[in-house]
Order: C-alpha cells, then structure tokens, then sequence
C-alpha cells in the first residue's frame, strides 16, 4: 500500500483533481447537455479522410521529396528525428496561415500542445526562484505542467480587455524586490480559455515591450485562433515578434483533429553554450522530448502532413465551414442568453456574461455561487452541466462565474441548454435570494 | 540570447548530449556498418498493413464492443480516456504472452514506453531525500528522465549474472544511514539495455523480497523480452509479483514497430489517500498523464489494438519470425567474434564480449579505450560504428567498453562489420601496444 501524500505533492493539487470531477458528473448524468468540454464538434470528420490523408502524405515524400519506397516506409515505421518531420510543412503553414516566419529547424513537433508547454517549462526553469507568470483564470494545462515540476505560478489578472499590464509591471517590480526572477509569461491571446477574452493588438506590443525590458519570454499558446467570430483576425504576438521573445505554441487538435495528438512548438530563440557555441532552443527542446516521448507518432504526423499537402500548404481555408460553425453556436449561445436571463426582468439583472470575439468558451457571472453544489444541483434536477470558474484560477478567483463551452453542441441543443440553465438559475435564487455579491 | 547555463540543469549533462554525438556521427559516416542503433529490422514493416489493422480495430469496435459508427468515429478523433482505449486489449496479451494477470484499471497506455518512465518516476518521488536505483550500466531513457526531475541515481553494479544483489543490500544500509529513502529501482530483467545480460530467476525472487523489505518499488522495464536466442524465456519480475511491488513498463515499439509510438505501464498498486480511500496508482498516472500529452494518439492506439484482435489477443507467436531473426543475427554476431577475434592469437587475447540469451546487444571489452577518438578512427578509417559504454555509465566505468547492437542489419552486414571491427582493434593494439589495463 503507497500513501498518497508521499507521492508527488501535485497529486494532491486541487487542480489535477478538477477534470476527475467534470467526468463523473458526466457519467452520472449522461442525458444532460454539456457546456463543460472544450472539445471541438465532430460533425467535420470523417473516417475515410485518414488513408486518403496517409496516402497523400507518402505521394508527396516520393515525388516531392524524392523518397524511395523503403525510405517512406523507414519514415512511417520506424524511429525518426526527435523534433519531427513536418518541421518544414509547419513553416509553410505558418508562414501562409499566421504570417509567422519561422525557419524549420526552430519547430518541434509535440505529442498535443501539452508536451510543448511541458517542454517549454522543463527547459527554462532552473533555480527555485525562477517563477512563471500566468493570466488568471488561467487553462489548468499550463498550471497543472509548472506543477509537475514544482514551478511557482505567479497570477496576473486578466481584465475585460485582456492582461491588465499595470498589474503586470507592479508584479514585476514586487518580484524584483523578493529576488525572484519571471523566466516566462504564458498567454492565450485570442479567444483564452477558460476566458474567451482576447488581448487588443495596442496591448500585444506593449506586452512585447514589457517581456524585452523585464527579460522574460512569452508562451503564447493559440489553439482557437482561427475561430473567430468577429473579424478580422488580430495578429498574433509571434508575427509581431521581431526579437525571439515568443515561444509559439501551436495546436491541430481544434484545426484538425483531437485524436491525432499531433502539436509544435516554435522555439527559435539563440542559446550562448558554454563552449561560446550559439544553436537554437529548439535543440534543447529535443533533448527533453526524446526523454518524454522519444518521437511524435510517426503516422500522427503524415496524416497531418497529407492534410497540409492537400490543402495548399495551410489550414486556414480547409477550416471555413468550422470556423462559420463555431461561429453560428457562439452568436446562438450569446442570443439564447439575452432571450432567457432578459435584462427586463429583476431575477435576471445581475447575470452577466462577456461577448467573446471567437473561440469555444464564455463566462457567466451570477449573483449566487457557482460552486459544486450548483452543478450538482444543475445537472441532477435541470439536466445541464457547466464549468465552474474556481478551478481555473490558483486560490481563490471566479466562486460566482462559470464557463459555458459552446463547441460541442448544435444550437438546438444550445438553445434547449440556456432554458435549463436560466430555470436552474431563477430556481437557485429563488431559493437563495440575491446576496450582496460583489460581481465585478 | 539565452545563456545555456540559466535553462535547466538537465539540458548540459553530458547524458543528454550522448546521442547527438551518435547522430553526427551517423551522419558524417553514411556508408559505415552501424552497430550503434537500438533499432527494430524494417523488413517486417508493411505500409498496406496499417488500413488493415484500422479496419480490424473498428470491426472490433462495432461488432464485439456494440460500439455505433458515430461512437467509433468519437474514439478514432475526439479527446479520449486518458489512460487510453485498448488497456483491456492489452491485459488480454499480458495474460496470455506473459502470464501477468492485471486488471484493465491498471493499465496506462503512453506514448512509447518512455513517457511511462517518466510518469512513473514522477508519481513516486517527492523529497530531495527520495533516491532511484539502478542497475550500471543503465539506459539513458531513465536517468535522462531522473534528471530532467531531478531525481537523485544510486548506481548498483550488473555483473555478469545480473545486478549485484549483496551490492543493493549493501547500497539500501548505506542510503538509510544517510537519511535517504529508495523509492524504486529500475531494472531490464531480460537482455538489457546496454549490456545483454539476464536476470537469473533465483535472483528475481530474492530482488522481489529485498524490495519487499526495503520498501522500495520496481520498475520492471521489458521491451526485448520476447526475443530470446536461448529458451525457455524466464518468468518476468511482474508474474511472480504477489504483492503489487513491480510497476511493469512494456512497449510495442520491437513486437509492433516504433513509429507507432505506444507503450503501457501496469500500476497496480493500491494508493491511499487522504481521505482513507483507496485508488490505484494507475489512478495518479492518469493525472500526471494529462499534464505531458493528455492522450495517447487514438489512432496509434486502433492499430495497436488491430493487431492485437487480428493475432488472437497475443503477439508472442506474431513476432515468431522476428524472434528467429534477432536469434541469427546475434548468432551472427557471435559466431562473427568467434572467428575474427580469435583467441589463438596474441592480439585477440585480451578482447572478451558476453553471450547473452537474447535481445539485440551485447558488450565487448577491450584492452584499450573505447572512446570518442576510436570511434571516430573506427568510422573514418574502417567504416563501422559502434557506442562505447561510457555512455552508460554514471561518472566512470565502461571505458574500455564498447556496445554492439545487432538488430537492425543482415548476417552479411554482420559479417563485414565484425571483420571491420576486428582491423580496427588489432590496428588500434599495434598503434598502442597493450597497456595494463584492467578489463575484469
């Protein structure tokens, strides 16, 4: 028998805690309609698309790159480079998709985005006083990884228009004076979740400006950038990135698909040996890959490869029918949300909720708590299930707000979903009437 | 810039640095024989196979599992469990190739047996005062991975039959006095990596009852077990395991291929938490799995369990061909040292290698060193490669030895390269003649 707390100390972290409970809840009430998965609708996918994708991918290292039969089939079998060998189809997709240019050598291509972001953490951070600076709420993958290694996670809170970077600088100057050095800042800048909130372009320079002064670097992680539901697309901070402060996290679950596990990170930043000697920290990353996962699935990355080939180099116009989708079911969420909590009538008054540019996720602020009990309470009696807020935030943060992810569902479900929840809602505060609640 | 010496520790130890010397090497020398690389043969990869093993796998799912085409499309694509979807698959081949009888619960899936490592050590170590054994020589996956954690390594000594038992015994006193605390040794029972060598099964049950004693886990880590050259195979450390003291690391990586990328650790320890309930390790795995790579790729994991569902639930006899295979090479290779090291003559006399009962290495010894400027002489001159076991090897030791993979060539590449070899060292000796040097 182990006793769990001689175990790592983020075992029995709160948040490691958090999707254990979002999953029995969603065992227990299976006829309930979900908001909690941030997953993308699946309705774009199709079976047959992956030996049409494989094949393209082979034609092309044969004809294109001039491969032999036994070199593809060394490339699909076998154990290959440790960061990738989709590295250079990545940089032309960038390039097309997101205007970033990034050489090849500076991708490593991850199992997901997680691996990147563990990467990313495990290779710039040393010494105990090294902290990571985090917008709060925050994605728990991010704090669950500086977890993991025992990282310290400094919040900085994140406003209606993004990062407030007042409390940025005071936070930097108070970690100055404690001797504690900020190595890294790690940012959803469109379309955040849990958040849905994007950081404007006049502040996206002034955190590049800030991260030069102060020496620290930015992860900037963007997973849902090409969803948006209001255009056009902000440029993202890698494109503005003239001095290799960004660690680009990039991500094909939402753009192509989950189950492929196939991510990058885009680490072209310089690193001064010991021996005088520069390379990439790209070369770093792929030290700590291939003691993770040694290689991304070989057949991950052709698959992803085929799409890319097929699809001119990019992503971004294969996504168009996704991106009106996600579009379409955040405009029905945000209209059956003015439709059932109506401004005109007094129980319903100080519910709010943001209006996100893109992305999967918005957050509701209610006059009441919306803790385990609610949920519970929500998906047994209302049968609709919901995030609540507490579990993205370190400490305390978010008691009364909860994320409604509206990817996953069709908007008849959507529709049907914001009934239950408005009845849940008026009957919990019927019940509990409106306390003094400071709702921001 | 980046200053290397401000990432983290890991990144400059030189352990980390072993295989970009391998790869240049590789690299600078193409025509050389190479009995570096611990890879697989390719010859029994087929590329049409792989739509095979997906349709098998689907099949599986609709009509043994009553699973509908929309289900199969959400496993092959979507966000899954993360300990993955075949673990029944695979509880079923562990019973039946290896007698190991665990509970579906118990399995993870990971991406290639190396994230189990790293899961593993994770979960178990805590406090600074937390130590892993290991066997010396030792595969640079874990200690690559202990050091990215920063685990603390306590070498014991693997002699010719195996690791040195009174040496642990001896290593558990000294570390208790010490105030330190072993939480696991890591341990390849059966035709290690680097050495060849076996574990004899007297000495797995008496490690069984030291660990038992000490309080210690073992990580039983068996990716070359099927391939024995001498029968019959000995029982694994985890089927003789009556009282949940092994964590048991497989890979599919040599019994499938490598590019696939899927491994499974068998953690069926009993965990208690703070609450007084009970869970099982495989449990805490599941946490920490979600903060490396949340999943392991759903399609590397349907072509896993194709395989598996289309060969009767076991790979054992499926593999009947590659066993024979790695059985003539290592013949080979043995046979190969037999005549050209001959021990009739004065330069020969004092170069000695194992004969091990299986698996794709084994270990020559020397009566010079088997460093980085011979090898470079051995690819430059004499067109073979090798790795010498200093590698392996904690500070000092393995200086005069050398690794001979034979996996991945022909018995004529076998034949030319031991031929080649044999010129290199008898060269070397007459260059510099034999100095007393202990080759024990």
């Amino acid at each position: 028998m182990l006793l769990q707390n001689a175990l790592h100390a983020s075992l029995t972290d709160p948040s490691l805690e958090v999707m254990n409970f979002l999953n029995e809840i969603a065992i227990r009430f299976p006829e309930a309609i979900s908001f909690a998965p941030g997953r993308p609708n699946e309705q774009f996918y199709e079976a047959e698309k992956l030996t049409v994708y494989l094949d393209a991918y082979c034609r092309y290292l044969r004809e294109e790159r001039g491969l032999t039969e036994a070199q593809v089939k060394t490339q699909l079998f076998q154990y290959g480079r440790t960061n990738g060998h989709i590295h250079d189809l990545i940089a032309r997709m960038l390039e097309k998709d997101e205007g970033i240019r990034a050489a090849k050598e500076s991708i490593v291509v991850t199992v997901g985005c997680q691996e990147g972001m563990f990467i990313s953490l495990r290779a710039l951070f040393s010494a105990p006083t090294d902290v990571l600076l985090v917008g709060m709420p925050c994605y728990i993958g991010i704090t669950g990884a500086a977890k993991l290694l025992g990282i310290e996670i400094v919040p900085v809170t994140e406003r209606e228009d993004g990062l407030d970077l007042q409390e940025l600088e005071d936070t930097l100057s108070r970690l100055k004076a404690e001797g504690k050095q900020p190595r890294a800042l790690y940012l959803v800048a469109d379309f955040a979740n849990p958040s849905g909130k994007s950081l404007p372009v006049p502040a996206r320079k002034r955190l590049l400006e800030i991260a030069r002064g102060a020496g620290f670097l930015i992860i900037e992680d963007n997973p849902y950038g090409f969803f948006f539901r209001e255009g056009p697309r902000k440029p993202t901070l890698k494109s503005m990135d003239e001095h290799q402060q960004v660690i680009y996290l990039g991500s094909f679950s939402k753009s192509a698909f989950p189950g492929v596990r196939v991510g990058y990170a885009v680490a072209d930043q310089r690193v001064l040996g010991a021996t005088g000697k520069q390379h990439l920290l790209a070369d770093e990353f792929s030290k700590i890959k291939s003691m993770l996962t040694v290689n991304t699935p070989a057949l991950s990355q052709a698959i992803i490869g085929g799409m890319l080939v097929m699809n001119e180099g990019g992503l971004l116009d294969a996504n168009r029918e996704a991106i009106r989708f996600y579009k379409e079911n955040m405009d029905a969420t945000l209209g059956a949300l003015e439709r059932h909590f109506p401004r005109s009538e007094a129980w319903a008054r100080d519910v709010t909720w943001n209006v996100p540019e893109g992305g999967f996720f918005l957050v509701m602020k209610l006059p009441i708590e919306a803790d385990e009990a609610l949920l519970e309470q929500s998906a047994k009696h209302h049968q609709v299930i919901w995030t609540p807020m507490r579990y993205f935030y370190l400490g305390s943060g978010g008691e009364t707000e909860l994320r409604l992810s509206c990817s996953y569902l069709t908007p008849a479900e959507i529709e049907e979903g914001i009934t239950r929840l408005a009845r849940l809602i008026r009957s919990a505060l019927e019940q509990q009437p409106a306390r003094a609640l400071s709702v921001g």
